[in-house]
Formats: C-alpha cells, structure tokens, sequence
C-alpha cells in the first residue's frame, strides 16, 4: 500500500468538520476524525498539531498575506484605502472556498467558548500586525491602530454578514458597503 | 475580635496586585493574597471567587452602566453620538481611580495570555452589548455593529494611550480626540 494519500489535508478536514457539527468540537478525538477520513492518526498529526488547528490552519498564512497587502499598497493610498485593500484581498481569498464551509466554521466555532477566544485572539493579532505595518508606512499613533481595528471591525461585521442564511451578497461586495456604512456612522449621518 | 474588617476589599485588591506584579499572576496564590492583606483566605472568597476576578470584578457593573448611558440618550443623538457618551461616561468613571491603578493593571493583563483573552473577551461582549442597546432604539444592521465596535476600538486605543508612561491627558479628553481622529480615519483625510 502506497503512502500517498491523494487530498489527505481535505478529507481529515472535511472528517473533522463533519464530527465537531455532529457531536460537538469537545467530545470529537483525532482518533474518530482519522477513521471516518479513511486515514491513520499519524497522518493527522503530519497535518494538524491538534484537533484546534483543524479550524486555524491558514489563519498565520492569511495575516502575512494581508500584512503584504497592506505594505505594498502605494504611497499615496490613505491609511484606512490600504487597510481596505488589505480586507478585500483577504475577504476575496475566502470566498474562493465554498461558502457552506465558512458558515460550517462559523457554527462550529460559535458552540464552544475555547474556540471563541481563539478566535478573538487571531482578530487582535490580525489588527496589531496592520497597526504595525501602518506605522512602517510613516502613519502616526492613534490614526495607524484606528485604522487597523476599524478595518478588522468591517471584516469581523461583513463576514457574518455574509455567512448569515439570508445572505445574497457576495463577501467582497459586503466589505465594501460596510466600509461605506462605517464612513456614514462616524460622521454621524 | 470583631469579623468587620475595614475597606477588606480593598486591602485584598491591593495586595493581589502587589503579588502579581512582583511574581507573577500564574505564581501568586490566594494564601499569599490573604496573608499580604492581614485577612484569611475565607475573607478573600467573601468578595472574589478567584484570583483572576480581582483584575475582572468591576466589568460587569461598567458594562451596565453603558448600556444605561447608551439607552438613555436622546432620540436625536446619532448611533455613534449615543455610542461615544457611553464610552465618555465610563471614562470618566474609570479615571475616578489613580491612574497608577490602570497602568498596573494592564501591565499585569499584558504579561499573561489567559488574562488578554479575559480582557478580549470582556471587550467583545460589552461591544455585543452596546450593538444590541442600538437595535433596540431602531438602529438597523450592520449601523449597529459597526457603531458598537468603533467605539470599542476608541475606548481600547485611548485607555493605551491614557496609561502610557509619556501620557499627559486625561482620559475623558483622549476619548474625544479619539473619536475626531477615527472620524479622520474613515473619511481617508
């Protein structure tokens, strides 16, 4: 038998996700999610340190691929236009994905505490790392973590926009109009 | 001997912080807390029921005080006005207590990753809090999350400048300056 295993990462994945919607994120073991992928729990652990992971692979990915946005945004782009390019880069990137996996994320996460702050914590590293990127690029305290953290606001409020069931947006297309909504709500109109 | 023990509370607070800032939060334990303050242990648990709630107790009460402020506010006041006098009045209130209090705090919060999450997740509730105080004054969606969220990222980025060693403002007057320069932001100027 070969060791190749065509679209392991996939199927331990969609296996994962499958057990955290069924029997919860807590009571699901690596043991099962290998099984029901047809797979060994060795070839887990070569793709995911533990269970957690399974749902924050590529957010570590995501953050630079977002800083690199952002830095390479030009000169004459205002601070909150660069962090805009960076979200719409970033909201464009998911939505190359089913949108039924990030509402199966989104459910998943929302059912257990421990996956919340986990989540929590990847938004404040997302929003401290363009506040950094920002000031590289000359912009001063507080306009830099503002723009930052606005900007993590639109993505945080767009995306469950965008998983919510009634939506008919497209993830993109949502960013932008919050942007424009967050424009009009703090000039108070 | 009388079990009234003046200001217990206090005392209590006082020589947790001291502990955790000498050893450590992870390091410090009740025992020592109680012994520091002159009380027993059994006091200590009369007015928290762990260590971490020593650095917590008061977000609950803040967090009703806002959403108070924030319903009250006229009907003329847009979503954002109303959301600034709530972050305004818990200014104020926390900048009743010597800001030798907040530094110490937030450097305690910042050495330990489970106290940040704590932190984070206060924040995200409070900010949950206020988006639902303004649906239920007719503010629609995504105005109300956005409004909520923008004034947690105000209240957030003034408290760090408010508590910084070269800060020479108060912290009323840093959320202020806060919302004119997230206004700035949003509008790209």
């Amino acid at each position: 038998m070969s060791r190749w295993q065509p679209d392991a990462r996939g199927r331990l994945e969609r296996a994962a996700m499958e057990l955290y919607r069924e029997r919860g994120f807590e009571q699901a073991t690596v043991a099962e999610i290998a099984k029901r992928a047809g797979l060994t729990e060795r070839t887990f652990f070569r793709y995911y340190a533990d269970k957690r992971e399974v749902l924050f692979w590529g957010a570590g990915e995501l953050q630079d691929f977002m800083v690199g946005v952002l830095a390479s945004a030009p000169d004459s782009a205002t601070p909150i236009e660069a962090v805009a390019a960076a979200i719409q880069g970033a909201a464009a990137r998911i939505a190359q994905r089913p949108i039924e996996y990030a509402r199966q994320r989104r459910f998943i996460i929302a059912a257990n505490a421990e996956l919340q702050e986990r989540e929590l914590i990847k938004l404040a590293s997302l929003a401290a790392a363009l506040a950094d990127t920002l000031r590289l690029r000359g912009v001063k305290e507080p306009a830099a973590s503002l723009a930052a953290e606005a900007g993590i606001a639109v993505f945080k409020i767009a995306f469950e926009a965008w998983t919510s069931e009634t939506s008919q947006h497209d993830f993109p297309e949502l960013i932008r109009e919050s942007f424009d909504e967050l424009r009009a709500v703090t000039t108070g109109t």
